[in-house]
């Protein structure tokens, strides 16, 4: 199964695809959508679009089965991030639905908890795992390539276990 | 000049198309994008492809010059709406820039004042000031498409006094 997590956001939307078909899943490919560096000066239009065009693009070349994103959330502490979030989170739901493949979300808890343990790990613990999960010699960077690429080693882990579920 | 006014939501997305020409505003088109009786049991990825596509097909259609958006607001009460309403707010943005038009947006108080000299107007004011501004014989229903045409008659009224402004 080939999984794209994406980790939503109108200035830097972090992706990652992997592949999860033996013991160990492979990194396919993993970056950011965008990276201009005018991108927080530039119209909401374009950065939406910025935004939809690039995920279209990445789903388009790299055929995933499923896009993997974290859960809707709520900053009660800054709500118009949040809002903002919830343009970038419209727009990459739209690219999956116009290209046929299911959408699936996590909370942010439990993608801790899938990849390290913990449902509250911190930051770097979360990034250790995903760099010796992956076989990676170096941390993805920027963190938004990280958080992409928890999502959809969450995805792939508990989809496994739920395959494992059903053989039994 | 074109006006294409918005009121989004992943439920209902009411628009209005109206024409500043002369000295009264006309009323071109009004209506939802959807009304599909299962929206609220769709999967998200629908919805929004049916809000983007919808909003899409009326700029194809009538070629509006201008999008005109309530402008990003914050409920406190009911943040999930709000994030909601993110999606909603972010593919119709997305819809214009594919198109090439530009997208303008206002406060509610804004809005309220324009259309009825009163930024706290009540619902049943701004609906009757926008019956008797657009010289209609009844309400538009449902509210989503009055509140599309009063974001599009404040658009027009400032843009005319801009133009006025600019001109003396």
């Amino acid at each position: 199964m080939r999984i794209l997590g994406i980790d939503p956001g109108l200035n830097t939307t972090g992706y990652g695809v992997l592949d999860f078909e033996g013991r160990a899943p492979r990194l396919v490919e993993a970056g950011v959508v965008r990276g201009r560096c005018n991108a927080e000066k530039s119209e909401l239009g374009e950065r939406v679009k910025e935004v939809h065009d690039g995920v279209a693009e990445v789903i388009a070349t790299l055929k995933p089965e499923v896009l993997a994103i974290e859960e809707l959330y709520t900053h009660y502490d800054r709500p118009t991030t949040a809002i903002l979030m919830g343009h970038a989170r419209g727009v990459i739901v739209l690219a999956a639905a116009e290209a046929g493949i299911a959408v699936v979300s996590y909370r942010a808890t439990q993608i801790k908890k899938t990849i390290t343990g913990n449902g509250h790990a911190a930051k770097w613990q979360m990034q250790e795992a995903i760099r010796r999960e992956l076989n990676l010699s170096e941390l993805p960077e920027p963190p938004d390539v990280a958080d992409a690429l928890a999502i959809a080693l969450c995805h792939g882990y508990l989809s496994r276990h739920e395959q494992m579920a059903k053989r039994e």
